[in-house]
């Protein structure tokens, strides 16, 4: 029996909120790398994926991963997974709707294959379904130390990082009970042709334009930056306006007006000056020194670039109109992701076909795990609306019926490659990405 | 025998920098409100006072004062002074260095007296020169305890104001072997008819126009504000730029801007944003609130009160413009305090005497002793240039030159008051300022 639609989707929510109270800390949902309280996450979901017949493992970085098998020989597999860890006080949804929405859709072709619904004979293809065990980087000030485990890139350097005790990610993994030594078994084999994620959009876009769904075309590249401005600290009362004044303050206030504004006038850039300090420790003083932070993201790194070069040399020009001087520095310049294009237009015909209307393609402004399994394998992504853009909040959420669109788009997907054995061939025939390091979300 | 010039005022700076050494805190020079080095400086000053003729005593708020008689019976009363006290680890003049140039006026004086020179035949009114015991408000938080004492202002309320330790300003009157009970003693009578002090100019203006000296006009009044731009804190890569942004800093950042730029266009304002601080603590985070002090001085109340209406106006159309609102406080609206007019212009002519070219009127960017004093007599200021417009800084400093210049000025002033019995009377016959509230350096 086919469950109806709309229970299904409130049973995938309600899924998410019970997984919600497995938390470290009482009162909230707060769940890092391999904390005690992922115990449970597993025997929850692993009951549900054992129950649909997948064969579940934990590997030795901690995902939790179970194979749907088929009767095909030799099939290729199709991955399809989020992560299972929060920041502090998070919400309900982020990653953990990907895990659960992935069990759904399988325990739905296991019920179709039981009762020789239309997808009986089989997909030609197996599916693993995998909670990532760390995604938002809390633990260790390091993010995707699950994905990275699973494109064999969870190395001796991260392995030796440290958590706020003085464990490392070795001794986490130990203390779980699993063996650091086994994670060459966590890295993905060549059967895998293409990764799918679900994840809610965390931000405001969807909501905005009236889409319960939009398929990423690209993760953004990002550059992140810290500007000082120099000046001169004085007596905010004796010192004249104009040349006597060095106010390091003013010259990076203009610097933070075009930041935006050049922004503004560029489709598709984000610039955002977030954090900001002023040494002055009191009204009445002139800044002499003013920091600032920069964030600049954009789907093309050309755009991305032009951006950054025009933000130095206008903090330059703002500075040198006062007397100002500027330093800045680099601290992530990571280039844009594209996920797979055969991949991506799939996901958009199936969108279109289960919701009625044209898909929203758009890029992704932070990174997810796809970013990091797109080093192996094709990857695409599927939003769902994030009502009042929020996410990072214990008040995040998602709506019922953007869950049912999204898990008739993930049946549609999966219809779309049994399908078209050529199109499932050619990609996975696609060149794996090169690894890049130094990757954030 | 009249001391050489230069060697004048060498003696002058050399007894400034041996002051400087009275301290409570060793290795530099911080001297707060009646703390026991005061007892040293006073001993210090009091012995060349005596020397020089002059009847000293201590009133009960610690000032230091001294008074050369005049042989004309009920003769009126110049008052001449500066404060004793410093900000922690301060510089050797700021304050001191118009209480030793008083000293050493009088000494000029008796000299002249005693060895029949030009002022031979006296004054015809007495000085009483001030060592305020209080300007800087270091220790209670409150500034000007000791001009307040002369005005008859240091009240109850003030009198119980405590320190960090918890003691009030009485019991550190009763510390330092004086009676709160005696303060009415301190109030200056109605012989009293004018009042100059010698000051640092704690500002660039003098040096960066080649002057040695400046005669104030006018202390500015001064606004002091804080403002809330509150907006929304949301991811700064998925949140897209324009209306679905509600970026705090940005709108901030705008409304510096445009402080600058007003204040840049109109004379004599100076305007300063000195101390801001984002909500955000990451840098990806767009800022959901920032605050912002504003600092605005004029020595005309109502152009300042227009650029404070301006500045409010903006502050909400910056605002607006990107769904962000706005909430300002203000903690400081002082009226400018104009200087005696006939004591100025005396001031100035003595200055172009001793200087030999125009004297340069200006106004004082920040309060002094004579604020406070201008509520009872004519008050009148000479500023000496201050070295790389540097104060409230150990490095403070004063050139001999200009030293010797204000010393000759003084005498000059002296001079102008003795020989002009009818202006003598006119600006005695002055009326007294209303007295004023919460008055800030």
């Amino acid at each position: 029996m086919i469950v109806a639609k709309t229970l299904r989707a409130d049973q995938v929510i309600a899924c998410c909120r019970e997984i919600a109270r497995c938390t470290e800390v009482g009162g909230e949902t707060t769940r890092t790398f391999l904390a005690p309280s992922m115990h449970r996450v597993h025997t929850l979901l692993s009951g549900r994926m054992k129950a649909a017949g997948m064969k579940v493992r934990v590997d030795a970085a901690g995902n939790l991963r179970g194979v749907l098998p088929t009767s095909t020989p030799n099939a290729p597999r199709l991955l399809i997974g989020s992560h299972l860890d929060t920041i502090a006080n998070a919400g309900a949804f982020d990653g953990i709707l990907g895990v659960v929405l992935a069990v759904a859709l399988v325990e739905e072709i296991a019920e179709e294959v039981r009762t020789s619904s239309p997808l009986a004979g089989g997909l030609r293809f197996e599916i693993e379904v995998i909670g990532f065990s760390e995604e938002e980087g809390v633990r260790f000030s390091k993010p995707f130390l699950g994905s990275l485990a699973l494109v064999g890139e969870l190395d001796a350097a991260i392995l030796a990082r440290t958590d706020s005790t003085g464990a490392s990610v070795a001794d986490a993994i130990l203390q779980f009970g699993l063996d650091p030594a086994e994670l060459p078994g966590a890295v993905i084999d060549d059967s895998a042709f293409a990764y799918l994620e679900f994840h809610i959009e965390q931000g405001p876009v969807l909501e905005s334009e009236g889409h319960a769904l939009g398929i990423v075309e690209a993760i953004v590249g990002q550059t992140r930056m810290q500007f000082l401005f120099t000046g001169q600290a004085n007596h905010a009362g004796t010192t004249p306006m104009g040349a006597l004044r060095r106010d390091a303050l003013a010259a990076g206030a203009q610097w933070i007006v075009e930041v935006e504004r050049y922004a503004n006038a560029c489709p598709g850039l984000v610039a955002t000056v977030g954090k900001v300090e002023s040494s002055s420790g009191a009204g009445n003083v002139i800044a002499g020194r003013f920091t600032a932070t920069l964030d600049v993201r954009h789907a093309q790194d050309e755009v991305r670039r032009a951006a950054i070069q025009h933000y130095v040399e206008y903090a330059h020009s703002a500075g040198a109109a006062r007397g100002v001087t500027i330093a800045c520095t680099t601290s992530i310049d990571q280039a844009a992701v594209p996920m797979g294009s055969e991949l991506t237009a799939l996901l958009g015909a199936a969108a279109a076909r289960s919701t009625g209307r044209e898909p929203r393609f758009m890029t992704s402004g932070a990174g997810h795990d796809a970013m990091i399994v797109a080093r192996r394998v094709p990857a695409a992504i599927l939003f769902l609306r994030s009502p009042g853009g929020l996410s990072h909040h214990p008040d995040e959420a998602v709506l019922s019926e953007d869950v049912e669109a999204a898990f008739a788009t993930g049946m549609e997907f999966l219809r779309g490659l049994r399908d078209d054995r050529a199109m499932l061939e050619r990609i996975a025939a696609r060149t794996s990405r090169p690894a890049r390091e130094d990757i954030h979300a």
